[in-house]
């Protein structure tokens, strides 16, 4: 149990840090792109890059803290209310157990002898209806935090990836090739990893991710040229 | 189950348009925000927002479509091993089963009993283990295509609201003072729905939702005023 715990906790700061880093690399590699395409200084790139990490990473980081908070809420204002519908209309809620098992396709007798264990305990009963009527899982109180943090500084790191080149490089078009180059392979080794931790075929997945990246940095440049 | 189903596809709908008009109002606001006080011109701001909203919508959208994907892949090769699985294990896969009921607190008679009629039918076995032992749900085939357009569409909407002013107005700043006006509202009315349908305090979820753009665009500003 602590073992499956701590292995849940991993996966989860894991997928923040896929989630921030996976935009973080895309969107600023793709607005530099852009820019490099309609511009003639990279000074304009350099500060419209830093806005844009800037913003994704609070318009991320925060509404994953707010996102968290609001789970969190919302499992303890439907908590209470399960507390009190088990108090008030126990029948009601016992037939609601016996449905979960008859769904599953339980005989009628295993159905109330299921009910009737599990409504023994009260904290077990109102646990259960949490899980399998409102699909809800107890969330971590500390996540939303953690969250924000993780998802908010993988949004920078990755962002800071094509904006680098821009800082050593004067012209636009000669520091995009440099941007490309890096990113595309950050991207690559970033979508390997990422497709080995949900179980996808590495290679294809880490192609995938850089094509999202490469098309996305395509349609900026080739946007921005026509509004140029 | 029909009017189930029904329900669950519109907020699923919602649900991305919700992911890709909250990115889409902040992160080109703040990103139009920052750049206001760095650049003398309004016709910059609009090619680094235009290429910002094509990669943003692009990266969310083609992001979304291969999660979908991703997920059909993933539940069916799963699905193709609970199979596998149940014809060469049977005793074991029973055993998790009766490890399910088990874990609910349920009596080593009525886990038997359970786990017997529902071993009875392969299919019944396979969903079972599926949903309960893996956490699984069955994906609709059609969610990756509808679930991109949703939310790429969604964002250049987003996007566009803070952007407009900058077509109509020469002097960034004065235009940012619409842009803030305009996008505000909308990140209030927006996160009200919003926060209606996630059944949270409507009045304070709309303000949290219009906070963040608010603090979003302000660090945009203020970080590219450092670097300006």
């Amino acid at each position: 149990m602590d073992h499956k715990e701590e292995h849940l906790q991993s996966s989860e700061m894991l997928r923040d840090i896929v989630i921030g880093m996976s935009d973080g690399l895309t969107v600023p590699f793709a607005l530099a792109a852009g820019l490099s395409g309609a511009v003639s200084s990279t000074g304009i790139i350099i500060i419209a890059g830093i806005a844009e990490i800037a913003a994704g990473s609070i318009a991320m980081g925060l509404g994953g803290y707010l996102a968290g908070k609001t789970e969190i809420d919302h499992y303890n204002s439907e908590l209470k209310r399960e507390y009190e519908e088990v108090d008030a209309v126990p029948e009601k809620e016992k037939e609601e157990v016996r449905e979960f098992f008859g769904n599953l396709g339980l005989s009628e007798e295993v159905q109330y002898k299921a009910a009737e264990e599990i409504a023994k305990d009260k904290k077990v009963w109102v646990d259960f209806m949490m899980k399998y009527e409102l699909g809800l899982d107890k969330p971590d109180p500390q996540r939303a935090t953690k969250s924000a943090l993780n998802i908010g500084l993988s949004y920078v790191v990755g962002g800071l990836v094509p904006l680098s080149p821009y800082f050593f490089i004067d012209t636009p078009v000669e520091a995009l090739k440099i941007s490309v180059l890096v990113t595309l392979i950050c991207l690559f080794v970033f979508g390997y990893f990422k497709s080995r931790m949900t179980g996808v075929h590495p290679l294809g997945g880490a192609l995938k991710v850089m094509l999202i990246g490469a098309v996305a940095a395509g349609a900026a440049f080739g946007v921005a040229k026509i509004f140029e």
